[in-house]
């Protein structure tokens, strides 16, 4: 168990896009579309909290470098049959943010479900993937994969 | 937006399991059956983080309250497909521990996901979600779902 | 240097409250009022950033005892001049929540003037101190002073 | 809501120094002036505490950056009226330290408060605000209003 | 690898003793003496240091559980041949708070060190251990062996 | 009481080796030895904690500074009379990592302590020290001392 020397890495921009579905009750969800959450307004919650988990990636996923993040965004909708999370962080550091949008993107799923749990106890996380990243030696990738939920 | 009052709910033991999977190629989940994951033992890795990340749940879920927790374990096995991730906590307060599982879960699956990253790009977080509460006002809940990956 | 000992002080349910003022020029406080502040909802962002403060304070005040708390809430107005924040915390433990209240408010203010300070350098925080506090040995305390910003 | 992109800015040394208040009633700034304050030395307590905080303040801001400073420093003096504390950060980054300066200030006084409060309950903090900033596009920037507490 | 489940034990009041040498060389040692340290006061800062890490323990050791400490003190003196750190921890939950004192005592020295390395890099820390435990199942026990630095 | 400031040194890549001993009772390191610790894999466990804790270096020791870390990595083994651990640390920064290894190294063993304590209440930590320094102006050091448990 170590965490990899990327010392000898080059300090370039490195991006990472990753997204996920909540998948939840028609009341829940209209409930969310119609902002009648009693604990308040899911989609700023989620968005905060994506940011700052984000930024927490290093303490929650032991082999994780310490990075200094230069952005850090989150996207939700309420679409069909749930809500819609995608989250896009950037760095100008030696190794790539993949952990840190996928971590903002399940907490920010978290977040909606602490929000939302006492109207449906059912909910379930899906399609929690990496959609694209770049920069670096391995270059651009996007996910051949489509997720349709 | 509020951290909901529990102060006049009971302490009383409160427990709750969650679950979800890991899909990923059939490279990645053999390297992790026959132990050749370069970065170490990914379920001693899945283990510790996901200990780890059912204490940091208040950090993490805006409006979670901070609990003393009795109890958290995780199971994991290399399935079909992929790896299946089980949380249970359990606490002696007065609010559930639902989120504290459901966090432990998905921490665990990222951290697993950290480890394979260099073999698959394309893995799929999915079925994150409650499979039973239990305590509190609300008593025995069982997730009538059932989920195939 | 100690973190005073309390042992033999009785669990009782205790509750604090503060405030403070974030003055700022007219242009940054009608930005607040009309919406039109370019990094996100002032108020969203102000009352989760409390929350999770409070959560923290053991953490950013060497003396202060960690603490479960049973309920956090922040209200937010744009009144004459700037900004008013009031924190509300309870707990039912063996010692006070005037910290928490009182870090709450004034990370909730931090939070307000990171998102203005591209408009206006010059913000200034006041007032910030404690209204009223109940529970514990010392019972009910209203803060007779009058503050007018 | 989103943590503002800044990979495009200059990595250039950046200092920001701000200031605060804490009012207090002649009997407990007796005690601090005379070392007299039963849980210890305020002025060591607040100087680490404004450093701690100073390191904490993207875990505690929501949108801030994940920065490295390259210093930081606490000035406590008990004056008329009350103890006075300034606060000044350095980093060699791509954003500024306002928010770090702001934050270590308020921390510094917070802790002075808590471990004041058996003396005093009515303290307020007042006058919180940035002094100074220099580096980056904007320049070098001087606070043109005059405080008194 | 799970945190064990501490459900049924009883919460009584429990407390831990713990014990660390810092051994030094004699220029380090009466510059702390002498308190020409020029980070500063190497007592204070070791104190708050050990208070603000028995709080973290849960999140440095993987197995712990979360608890409400109700009290936590440092004792530092400069003795022969170094420093001596004594911590004691209380608390009055389900189980013992050891790993608390171990690690405010060891947090405490590193402080120390910290502060002291440009003096003398070849510090040595000796004698780490519980010298007392009191409260639970297992009543009171105290450490039979004498160290001696 | 200060963070010095580094901001005029130099980012250069250093490294930091750093190791202890914790001598425990035959009953207690033959378990270890035979994998048969209630807890679990007490090198897995010793090995996470200590990267983990590498990474929380600046919010443990008040002075430190907050660094990207390019590797973290931790031997263990099971010598004569004890458990034996080595942390090497590696960053490309403008100040050393001391402390960082000297951290991840003392968590280690607390880790393995934690796991071991209910079969030796009186095991100790000893010979916590640093063994070599490579990288910024001091240039390469290593411990003249030779340490025997």
């Amino acid at each position: 168990m170590r965490m990899v020397d990327v010392g000898a890495k080059d300090k370039t921009e490195r991006t990472a896009i990753a997204e996920c579905w909540l998948r939840m009750s028609p009341e829940a969800l209209s409930r969310v579309r119609e902002s009648r959450v009693e604990k308040g307004d899911v989609f700023a919650a989620a968005k905060l909290a994506a940011i700052m988990a984000a930024k927490q990636t290093p303490s929650l996923l032991p082999l994780c470098h310490p990075l200094g993040l230069t952005s850090v965004e989150l996207e939700v909708e309420a679409g069909e049959g749930g809500m819609h999370f995608v989250a896009r962080v950037k760095t100008c550091e030696r190794t790539g943010v993949e952990m840190e949008a996928l971590t903002a993107v399940s907490i920010a799923a978290l977040t909606a479900w602490d929000m939302l749990k006492s109207t449906d106890k059912g909910m379930c996380m899906e399609g929690l993937r990496l959609l694209e990243k770049s920069g670096g030696r391995s270059g651009h990738w996007k996910n051949p994969a489509v997720f349709r939920p």
